[in-house]
């Protein structure tokens, strides 16, 4: 029996022709040789070598070692690439040339596809602000007064954004004893202890990737939300909860973050989740005029995230609960005049949903840890040494067939001695 | 009567010998042509080409059109660059060569020395941060339960780090109508308003320029500072504190600083500051071994700052009350197993001072906006439009001499309409 090609995919292959997301991949052969490819199927197209095979006008940004030349270059470059890159993967014509720079995606190492400007991340879910906020400070009111009225959000750091596959040690830092570590200090004066994080969390989280820069001073609103996001990754938001409760006010979370953020290999552009557009939930109160999508086109999108831990599947988040937008997101924080860099990236925050099976951390899950989940042959209140977390998601596309978003995976090893 | 060299320094000259800043420049004659700078006196030396003449082994570093290869290099290559620099500028045999070299200040246009990679900014004024606690919390502890613990930290928008100099637009953003905006929300329901920022203020602070990268899961410790930070700067981080007072819950401030933050165009290394280091103030509760210092060299650094508003002195906060040194900010930035990159930028927060007129920012100077500042012709609250702030510092350098830090500049502009 001939071997099938990697240009003839299965019907409804989630990666296939209207899926066409970018990554960064080397090859055994040439391991400090980074290359641009897009995965097909379980194959990566070398789109360097296609574009230079095939002459293409953007061969110098298909030819690059990250996707910021081709992220910068802007939409109209965007579509027409996206338009070259399905002609070579479905054209006949192009079969011949095209077959040889097919790579079967278990022989390649992928790498972090951008290089990361800025990282900014928001707490945009009702459900996941809500649901910490009982948690966090059960004496006050869940979501602070402002919750509704703007996308809340913070700056992360944008140097420890890894790539899905990078083992997360777990980190090390100041957090207050076992016991005072699931309420905020109420004593007067608390004496922290140092050591390897007790509560080590995973956030299941939707990224969005800038692509054409933006200038000091001119925000790009909502309407520019297209010509600026090149794509969307899955993003997981590791955190320390006990290093983050001990430090967090009152300038927000700092190392109960920043020792780890995984980002997927695959970037999905915009274009391929049109099919997956839709309205946000229903606004509780008005919106300022930047922030009011009410006449927009639909600023939502129908993600379905799964989370597996250690191979069970332990909740399934859906991206269209989110209240904000991304678009209202990127309107927010360009709103006071500051600029957008080619790989910006901002995340959406935890996706958690209405239901209990619906929350994207472990926080949420076990409520603070006082609820253990259970998993077929062990209980977790968080994560312990050698757990895996795989984020998962895909999106309605045309037609009925599904796009998958490319996993983001991590395994947790134990603190540095 | 001949023109003096600009070789022949007046005696104490705060740039003089013992100081050598670096910077990047360009000349009218090419300004796309981002040149390495050494400051001495009121003069630039191009100090690419200076190498380039002299056949250093450092050309390849002094000849690019950013710091950051130089500042990669690491601290013996940063003594030796700092040796041939000062042989070049002092003596005879070379005078002929590097006096051609020498730009008039004046005359140059100076840019972001070097790219910046992550910026985090730290709040280590006791001062500071007990003052701000007691505008923004009335109600509250003034310290937060962590503060003598950590430094309290949190991430920026590197994006916006601009060169001293650039005019600073007026933010605009969500903030409480002007009577709910001295103390925090107390309604259940407030309603925000947009509009140009009416409470801009300036912070002046100290910023610590990573040179050599760090490996993730590696906390440099305290030892690491000299091995990994290259030099200080100054910083203006602009604060529109209505914006920061209604946002910042619970993820710390946004918007109400990511609109610009002002970082001086010369870098001064850290060895011309060995004069400066001083013991910090002692500590009030034992702190965890990773923060301990109290065997170590001393961490402190007397750096006098002065704040002129619109040519005025309006304050001089000295940089040796800092509570939490330098070095304690980048142990504990490290602790959790973050990574540092060339280009990281991490400042000290607000410099304020235990006197009133020692006080960084005015939100303290007018007590949140309630005891206006008086100038010479006029008052203050907040900064109005075409208000310029200038930030400049001195420290004891050897022999007597001053060692100036570059100053960092800013003018109000009006808000976009």
């Amino acid at each position: 029996m001939p071997q099938r090609s990697p240009l003839d995919l299965p019907e409804g292959d989630p990666f296939g022709p209207h899926n066409l997301p970018y990554g960064v991949f080397t090859t055994p052969h040439a391991p400090h040789l980074r290359k641009i490819g897009v995965r097909y199927g379980n194959h990566v197209l070398d789109a360097g070598a296609a574009a230079a095979a095939a002459a293409s006008p953007h061969a110098e940004q298909l030819g690059a070692d990250t996707l910021n030349p081709l992220m910068a270059a802007g939409r109209p470059v965007w579509q027409a690439v996206r338009a070259e890159v399905l002609g070579w993967l479905t054209d006949p014509a192009h079969r011949s040339i095209i077959e040889p720079l097919m790579h079967p995606l278990p022989t390649v190492a992928l790498h972090l596809p951008f290089e990361v400007a800025d990282y900014a991340d928001f707490y945009a879910s009702e459900h996941h602000a809500t649901n910490a906020g009982r948690i966090f400070r059960p004496d006050g009111e869940a979501l602070s007064p402002n919750w509704k009225h703007m996308p809340i959000g913070y700056h992360g750091r944008a140097g420890t954004l890894l790539v899905s596959g990078t083992p997360i040690v777990r980190p090390q830092g100041q957090h207050l004893p076992p016991a005072d570590t699931s309420a905020p200090p109420h004593a007067s004066s608390p004496t922290p202890v140092f050591g390897p994080s007790l509560r080590l969390d995973f956030e299941a989280e939707v990224a969005f990737v800038v692509g054409a820069p933006s200038t000091v001073n001119t925000p790009v609103g909502l309407s520019g939300f297209h010509d600026h996001v090149f794509g969307v990754c899955l993003l997981n938001d590791w955190s320390a909860r006990d290093i983050q409760a001990w430090e967090y006010r009152p300038l927000g979370p700092f190392l109960g973050k920043s020792f780890a953020t995984s980002l997927a290999a695959w970037v999905t552009p915009l274009e391929a989740l049109t099919a997956a557009r839709t309205s946000p939930p229903a606004r509780d109160v008005p919106l300022l005029p930047y922030l009011d999508d009410s006449a927009a086109e639909p600023g939502g999108l129908d993600l379905r995230l799964e989370v597996a831990l250690n191979g069970h599947t332990v909740s399934r988040p859906p991206f269209s609960a989110m209240y904000w937008t991304a678009a209202q997101q990127l309107a927010h924080l360009t709103v006071n005049g500051a600029s957008l860099r080619t790989g910006d990236v901002f995340a959406s925050g935890t996706v958690s949903g209405p239901r209990p099976d619906e929350l994207g951390c472990l926080l949420e899950l076990t409520w603070g840890g006082r609820q253990p989940l259970r998993l077929p042959d062990s209980t977790r209140t968080f994560l312990e040494d050698g757990d895996e977390v795989t984020i998962t998601a895909w999106a309605p596309g045309p037609q009925g067939v599904r796009i998958g978003l490319g996993e983001v995976t991590g395994q947790v090893v134990p603190a540095t001695p």
